[in-house]
């Protein structure tokens, strides 16, 4: 594993000493015009100087005409000024010794190679001066711990929210979206950084240093493109470790919109598997929409840590009870009944119309404002329960009478406390989310929701989070050290190398050869014609060749079909009670090498029942996947068979990904399909695909 | 099929000439206070008459002190009074010729045995008067075309907001909550009946009174019982016939919700997959949440009927382009490439920054308030897709540019009557749904979401309930009628009789009649110890026995272990290609007799592939459930083997359904396996159970 560098200090970007607009202006049509306005609200702490080529007088203040006039050198520079004048800008802020500069221009990376050289360019004259650089083709940067804003995201009037949510996106939109249901419900942003084309800065940079930021306590991203993966996953693994959460927002997971994302920022984007087992071993939250981001920040932020799935819901309402109940059963959480000793301490505080099973329904003790206080203490200290989901309409008296409303929303902050104390964790929906009583409850820490399965959703994605074994991610070699990877002699040959059993076989040519092949390895034989990657389907497999005479025949009429060679005569693998899997490895564009294991045979089109993770993976993960498979019953003895060696698959798998994850040559290593039985597991049969030399350099 | 009958006349509940309100208060922390207070809403249209044994003045009017008082026979009569006084309640209201009474109080049929003994007299009584009764238990009825509030709901002071939807439910606060949500998004209530008890007046009969009701342009409903779910299912295909789409939020689709709801008002929830069936069958669109809801509803009334699932993408922002465009295909839909000819059109109207393809991403295009209106007015006339989703910041100049937010409210009313011309789907996401723009653009008919999920999720419900064949649904005896249910050659003969194959079989009682039996079926046999009902997990089966010895041996044995007959002698089927299926009807509590289908044998424990439906069944019904089970494959033909004859598996399963149809005293009748092969499908075995007598008298 590459050691973690240091992360970069980033302080010139977040929190400058002083900070040049070029490019500011008076029309509120530009982008100048907003980053100016934006900057100029920090001007109580650091300097702001505001450039046009005009000069003149700008938002109320004297602009400069060229950098070259400040009477300071500027360490941050914001740059959104005409295509034509950018370079001549970068060159004179670097001449100023900016410490940091944020280019807003677009026209680099994401216009495809012509753009990609001039982008390169740019990165190599900011890091020669000693400088960073955050885009080009980005919004710029906020920081709301330091009154630094050098975005135009326009959200109101007053710039983005403050918070405890630390925001990288690599979307102006999507991160105005995120700000602005955060802010809907009483949450917002640290900082923000637009993650533009990475030409200096990376994503992986952004999270060492918001990870470091004592104000940011959640980061949530925005990502078309990860850019070098593994770095990025320590990076994030690092975060998580450090006790902030990451929420992840991954573009691409379709076709049609890895289609867009390519054309948005010329971003290469990852499957949406490879997201997932990304998201698994580094303990961070995948989310598909801005909403179910702020949804699980709110969850993550305001929640003790999920400790497992027996939910109990309280609700004032039945209709209410019986609908949160199957949206919390269908979120894959647990709604049993108490205990009677419990169930018996809930009778006594409610009023006799409560249900008071699982779920509690207050029924008529909905009109005592401290009902839901009362159950809710109730059941934190009955140690019966690992959540709570409360739903109704909690703050329902505001506005209805003064007196009760205030009660409610002590009692909403009992609420808080309580769940807080005991480490419990609570999410609430309430038809009253905008009352008073209801703010109270969120404002003292709980997570408050409008409706209900939103709610349950995020509680139910941040426990499986909590509840995911760290996936111990190992090293992949980048040096392209040259294997024989030209077909399946080479892929057997590597795979037996590191230890996966294959059934004894010979390499021939010729009628004569496969005969004495046959007599060494014993029939009966398979003969298989491996010059074609899919032998099956063109004929090229022979099973089950009892002798001779029956190998004579298969070869003869296996060469009229396929007269290209090499061949293989092997030994045949029979298992009464085998279970076929497939195996594989395939490289991630980003990622690198990705494992995948799935039934095989009838079932791997019936199931398409396939997991993946990174390469290498330890043994414990494989088996962990394997047993995770829909058709796990049939590894672990469906209908009364015995069940197979799982740990013979979990370590054919591993060692496989150890294979890949050495090679980077490979493209795509695969046993299909790889015999398993209660004895253990055989590869019968294997292919490689190499990787182009421009992709293997790369 | 029963004859429909005529709908019950409901006119005296929602528009009666006068109104008593008896247990009228001043008192807000009683119903009868806000009952008083809703009726008096309605008196420039009707005599509102106020009751309260003490009298005096309540709200301002004077209040009688019985309904023998009043100048006038009341038509409705709302009763609100303390439990001791609501049989005098009832017995005064009927001598006074009301025509309609609304029952709010509780303490009868979700109470059990004793309570449902006074539901019964009550409605006895209540008909015999020729009087209707709505509830007990119920929040009571609103009629927002004729000023009738008669309901305790507590929306804001105004009461439930008007609009389109006919709100039906057995719960209060679920009412409340989707009259809440609807307003939020312009939408409202024509009508409201809180279900309670259903005595008398029933789900049924409230259906087909809204579905007759001007106003109502959809018809909602919250349910926890359907009690006669046949009749109800008549009266909702007949809605959505007569061009009346129904929402349906289910309860109950957990066991712990099962319970909830028994416990909130004694009802007996369906099956979840049973609810499902029933609105294949009719085209009501369920739905999980008072959220989805409302987002339904918004989709099925201000949207066109889908037709596809060619989905066009248009966004204002490149991150929203494609985070809704891979919610757009996780619900299902397709964002395909448009045709040259499209993407030159949308260059042209477009900046030269514009994404084109399909997502369209008017990238720096959005500063042009009219670009989503030429891209839209272009997608409809282009005859390549069959819906739009808008994504971004529709309405974000609001705030910003006052004639700009102006040029942008007039595009959305052009776009939203630009779709409706062309009867093109559309629903809208926006940041800006609060923004004046936006709501221009949803005031003229489009469906318009704060958040993408829900606004596809949406749309994928409505197109699937637009696709949906209606299903046929036959007729069930309901007389008793006494046949053989006992045992094993009981069902052989039902099904049988009805026209499934079944291998020949002889009953026998000892070894030498086995004997006989071998000779007369021909071997191989399989002898079957058919006392048990699961046979098989008793060792009650011996398959492939070759001859008399064999057949000796194993039926010693069997004697042996299961000394109880009788035992069958059957000739052995054999399929090389063959396809085990298990298929059997059982009783739903409320909608009779479902028939399932699925993969049986080994797959059955790893898919848990069934699929179900009312029965009888129609054979396409059938087939086309067997062709979505997730394992169809292996009916069509998995990995090179011969399709089985789907055809002789639909008839087998339709055939056994109309068995369960016509014979009430059926609990359960099943088929496991019903063997499939390329010539036909010929049945193993088969069990039933008849139903207990007071199940099937009931």
């Amino acid at each position: 594993m590459a050691s973690a560098a240091p992360p970069r200090d980033l302080t010139s970007f977040f929190d400058p000493r002083s900070i040049a607009v070029v490019g500011a202006s008076n029309d509120p049509g530009k982008w100048g015009h907003w980053l100016a306005a934006g900057a100029l609200r920090g001007k109580e702490r650091r300097a702001v100087y505001l450039v046009n080529r005009a000069g003149g007088d700008i938002l109320g203040h004297p602009a400069h005409t060229t950098l070259g006039e400040l009477p300071e050198d500027p360490e941050l520079v914001v740059v959104a000024v005409p295509f034509a004048a950018f370079g001549a800008t970068i060159d004179a802020a670097l001449a100023r010794g900016a410490r940091a500069i944020v280019a807003v221009n677009a026209g680099f990376g994401e216009l495809g190679s012509e753009g990609e050289a001039r982008q390169c360019a740019l990165a190599h004259a900011v890091r020669a001066a000693g400088a960073s650089l955050i885009g080009p083709n980005c919004l710029g940067v906020v920081d709301n711990t330091t009154d630094l804003q050098a975005a135009w995201l326009q959200v109101g009037v007053d710039g983005l929210p403050a918070g405890p949510i630390g925001l990288i996106s690599q979307s102006g939109t999507i991160a105005l979206d995120v700000a602005m249901l955060a802010r809907e419900v009483g949450l917002g942003v640290s900082r923000f950084a637009s993650l533009g084309n990475q030409a200096d800065v990376t994503l992986t940079d952004l999270v060492r240093s918001f990870a470091a930021h004592e104000a940011t306590r959640l980061i949530a991203l925005y990502c078309e493109d990860f850019r070098d993966g593994r770095a990025f996953l320590r990076a994030v693994q690092d975060a998580v470790a450090s006790g902030k959460p990451v929420v992840l927002l991954a573009a691409g997971g379709s076709e049609a919109s890895a289609r867009a994302a390519r054309s948005h920022t010329g971003s290469m984007t990852s499957d949406e598997r490879v997201v997932e087992a990304v998201c698994r071993a580094t303990g961070a939250v995948k989310v598909g929409t801005p909403a179910e981001m702020v949804d699980v920040a709110q969850v993550l932020l305001r929640s003790a840590r999920p400790r497992g799935r027996r939910v109990a819901v309280v609700s004032d309402g039945g209709g209410h009870a019986v609908v949160s109940t199957d949206a919390v059963s269908a979120a894959g959480f647990r709604v049993e009944p108490f205990s009677d000793r419990l169930r018996a301490e809930l009778t006594a505080a409610t009023d006799p119309t409560a249900g008071t099973s699982n779920p509690v329904d207050l029924a008529s003790s909905n009109v005592d404002p401290n009902a839901f206080e009362r159950v809710v203490k109730l059941l934190a200290a009955s140690g019966e329960v690992d959540a709570i989901v409360m739903a109704g309409y909690f703050g329902g008296w505001d506005g209805a009478d003064a007196a009760l409303a205030k009660r409610e929303a002590e009692s909403g902050r009992a609420i808080a406390e309580t769940v807080a104390a005991a480490g419990l964790p609570l999410v609430v929906q309430s038809m009253g989310a905008d009352t008073a009583p209801a703010r109270a409850l969120r404002d003292a820490g709980a997570p408050l929701f409008r409706n209900v399965d939103p709610a349950v959703r995020a509680l139910g994605r941040a426990t499986a989070a909590a509840e995911q074994p760290l996936v111990p991610v190992g090293a992949v070699a980048d040096s392209a050290e040259r294997i024989d990877t030209d077909g399946y002699f080479a892929a057997r040959g590597l795979l037996a190398d590191a230890g996966i059993p294959f059934p004894v076989a010979e390499r021939v040519e010729t009628a004569v050869d496969a005969l004495a092949a046959g007599r060494h390895v014993g029939y009966p034989v398979v003969l298989k014609a491996v010059s074609l990657l899919h032998k099956s389907d063109a004929g090229g497999v022979a099973l089950d060749l009892a002798g001779p005479v029956e190998l004579r025949e298969a070869f003869d009429a296996m060469h009229a079909r396929i007269p290209v060679g090499p061949y293989a005569v092997e030994a045949m693998a029979t298992a009464s009670h085998g279970v076929e899997l497939i195996i594989g490895c395939r490289r991630d564009a980003r990622f690198g090498p990705v494992l995948l294991v799935g039934i095989g045979g009838t079932y791997s089109e019936i199931l398409r029942d396939v997991a993946l993770t990174l390469a290498p993976a330890p043994e414990d993960e494989v088996r962990r996947m394997l047993l995770g498979l829909r058709g796990a019953a049939l590894l672990t003895g469906a209908r009364g068979a015995p069940p197979v060696d799982v740990d013979a698959v979990a370590a054919a798998a591993a060692r496989l990904s150890e294979v890949a994850a050495r090679h980077p040559a490979i493209a795509e290593i695969e046993i299909n399909p790889l015999l398993a039985d209660p004895e253990g597991a055989i590869a019968l049969d294997a292919r490689i695909i190499a990787r182009a030399d421009e992709e293997a350099d790369a």
